[in-house]
């Protein structure tokens, strides 16, 4: 077995050395502001051990990595309405898709595409407080996150969030789509800030390992010993990760990784090698299918040099 | 950790009681004149023990679970032609949907789905003997099958074959929407005849799973010691089998039972369960997306039981 | 040939006889309350004759019968606009559907089709006063419609388009993916708002069938020999009439009844038979593609016994 | 109104002038050898009169032009069964598109689409001697088109419809679909045979106007006084062809042109100007979307210059 740290190390130096690192994600102004150059990597074993490298300590914003802990929160409160709302299958289409929901009745394909945590979202942001609309469920996403990191110095990047819900007409079409077919109950107008909210949340790579430790601990978050969701549920959201991660890419990611993880624009990716490690990483140049580059390279060459992948006989 | 005996002796006796038994494929007659109340389960552990249960022992027809036999065929030969021509993602869609090869200029999504199997047997098919079409193709599975098995009376169900290539339009269909294309070389009813016949092999549950004891065995057959792929193929071909490998079922299989598994509509299952287990399932009825009713319930029961899901962490 | 007179009347009776009457638009409670047994039918000649039948004063809500009067004032502004946002083909699908609109990149398929109509709303709704968004869209269009009947008493029906801005989520959801294609310039809102407006206008037969004269007619309101549009601009909106004016039924409107026409989910039809006639009807029950069931049938029997099919070869 | 000798014969100027002529068919060789310097011409009168510039009576691949026949044909021996079989709505997709019939359980959506086509071919070729396996269908069609040009010189290539059949596997794609949902029952390999050979069918501009006389006067062949189908249905058969005739650019010509009429990819289109004349146009080089460039621009023209869409108020 390798070494962590050395493979780390010798990841980081890598990546930091690689020429080609993708696209930052352009859509809106704020992401696109961030350099590509960043590469940043943070592994904690199930021993507890952190090993970090590269920009490992700055925030950046985790769009879609959040969908994971809504989908906690959300299924914390009420699985079967998680379930009776979006399917458990891959979509076959891009992360915005809106095809997939006029042939399926406004019923998202997974909670991991866009239509699918927007309608996860709208669950936690159900019974609002009619005077500060989108308040309670975004506090309570970030209340989730803060506690499972053990930081609550976590917080939105608020020109992030309202960076999006000025140029959100893609996921304004989805959500007023799901609202018109009764997938989503609240105003769009309160889901949606929630949602942006949501996505505008930075962390990390070390936040972010943190905030995934419970999933490769059966539920459990070491740190405090509480159970966070139960085994079945942590191998379920695992499972979930594994098929519909990388919107597209996710079987492609599955063939050459191996590992359950999470994509956002920002360029973070959450990936659990259960009862192994808690893994994040970071580069914001993208993939054509919106996956960070370097992450995935990185992600392919430490579940490979740790013999990490689900599919490994070894373990 | 449960006893296997136990486990599987009881999972075979739920299923033999349980009167809700999907609905037997009735696309080809052969097909259809199969009881739904057979019943048959073998797991071989990677120790080398072997344990059945039901009708451990009476050969059906494998149908699309060959695909997984053809797709290592392939590899073996030309893994950049195998690539070139299929994807690795989900589709997202029906097994037999032409709808994505239109979309997507006559590239099958991935091996699994009928369109890429049989692009994928094309590519065995090819080099063929000119006065016996089809023959040496549908030979070399046949021969891998065995080897693998280590069982040389395992052969094609004619009557079987012979009702696939008569009814089997929509496959035709698909197999000219390709050849349109240039995805497959071969004459269509060439291809097609070989298709039909991997389809049509017979084997039994103790026969299925010996022949995918490489697969849990990181690509080495325990019977032989022979490597009939390397290490990172077996771990790909496991990642598909997740990703693909129940159609348009494959996140719910791997959200209940997770584990990497193909099913075929012959009601077969062949699972895996990497460094543990190679099992084989069988019982005609099926679900809507024609998966193994009680094939994939008894996966369930037994994962659970036993621990095995790709996403536990107690390994 | 038969008289006017006497097949109109014929007609109305037949109509008022029928028992099988559609459907009632449902979709917004103020067109739900209108009951099915209305029919009312107003035909003009070139000559200048009104023939009218039944409920021929009653005003209803035109709906999407004003796609025609907005497309001809976005037109008298800027045809190179119009068709530079949308197209002119059938789309093969539902008024509403949003699947087009991901296959090609936001552009709707034509002027009649909801997306395509909010697209041209949106070019009648820009250059707005800013402290009255809205405002100066609607009431150009508004404007057109009175100066066409001949009638400033011609209004918008409040209540219905309340009723519309509260449940047209669907319709936000076209806008606002066209609004992330760039398709249309203005706020949503307003664009939506001015569109629910316009669909909310209330005309009676009368007022609707004097208002498409100018259709017939070569481009030229009789009434005040104003051109509105230009002769080659009446056909070709004649034209797309007959090819686009029934959504998915279309076709079938054009193989039965062979006049162009412009049906709304209020019930109402205009139809042109050029150099003949311009015709209104209504009867708010629907066909399930959401098309004047009676209005259809006594458009059928109109054109059978008058000749007045544009296919008809007795000129 | 302008002289019909003068208007065709500048027409026809222009076109051998014109230096954009299209991209010639090239999907199979004897097609693509067809050089796109040719035009052609011919205008029959409702008053007998044969006006006939540049390559008139040069003999071409009619290819879809053929469906118009074919449907006349199965009309004429049982018109519940074709529509049945086919809708009569423009599909929104491309001519040899296979989305819209999985997506409507293999029912084509129109008679002139490729599927559609294919199916009412099937028809025709039903109650084939079982010695010469469409031998009849194909002669039936091959009786009306020579019945109707009063030509028994019109004969079959047979180098084309060789080459369709080697190289047709986008429409045995589409018959093996069908077949697999029943909407045809013929052997696929004779459907298809039947119709390679039909749309193999080679004229001149001025045998195909004549074919189409009875279009324009009601059903009735002016030369012989045969009614070839009712009036109603010829109006019919127009409708279709202004809605459908021309694939995904019905929409278009209808707006640019105001004619019923079919197009080939062989570059010849039938246009019908009911009441007053029966026209062929012949250019090979092809539209983006398969239709003839400068055939198309000719029909415009000749429209335009006459005042013969049917949507002029001037009749």
């Amino acid at each position: 077995m390798a070494d962590l740290h050395d493979v780390v190390a010798r990841i980081a130096a890598e990546m930091a050395a690689e020429p080609v690192r993708g696209k930052v994600a352009d859509y809106i102004p704020e992401l696109a502001k961030v350099s590509a150059d960043h590469f940043g990597m943070v592994v904690i074993t199930a021993a507890g051990e952190e090993v970090a490298a590269g920009d490992a300590d700055t925030p950046f914003s985790i769009q879609s990595v959040s969908k994971v802990f809504a989908l906690v929160e959300a299924l914390s409160r009420d699985p079967d309405r998680v379930w009776a709302r979006v399917g458990r299958e891959p979509s076959g289409g891009a992360f915005n898709s809106i095809v997939q929901l006029e042939a399926e009745a406004g019923r998202p394909r997974n909670p991991f595409i866009n239509a699918g945590a927007i309608a996860i979202t709208d669950l936690v942001a159900a019974g609002e407080d009619a005077e500060n609309p989108g308040r309670a469920g975004i506090g309570a996403i970030l209340r989730l996150v803060r506690s499972l990191a053990g930081d609550d110095s976590i917080a939105i990047d608020g020109a992030v969030a309202y960076s999006e819900a000025a140029t959100g007409h893609r996921n304004a079409a989805l959500a007023h789509f799901m609202k018109a077919h009764g997938t989503i109950d609240g105003p769009v107008s309160t889901t949606l800030s929630t949602y942006f909210h949501q996505c505008a949340i930075a962390m990390s790579c070390r936040q972010l390992a943190r905030a995934g430790r419970f999933l490769m601990n059966g539920g459990v978050d070491p740190a405090t010993g509480r159970a966070i969701v139960n085994p079945e549920r942590a191998r379920r959201i695992a499972a979930l990760m594994l098929s519909c991660g990388h919107y597209d890419a996710s079987g492609e990611f599955a063939f050459q990784v191996g590992l359950p993880a999470k994509s956002g624009v920002g360029g973070g990716i959450l990936a659990i090698a259960p009862g192994r490690a808690s893994i994040a990483v970071w580069s914001p140049g993208l993939s054509p299918q919106g996956n960070s580059l370097l992450g995935t390279a990185a992600l392919e060459r430490l579940a490979h040099a740790m013999g990490w992948s689900v599919f490994n006989p070894d373990c």
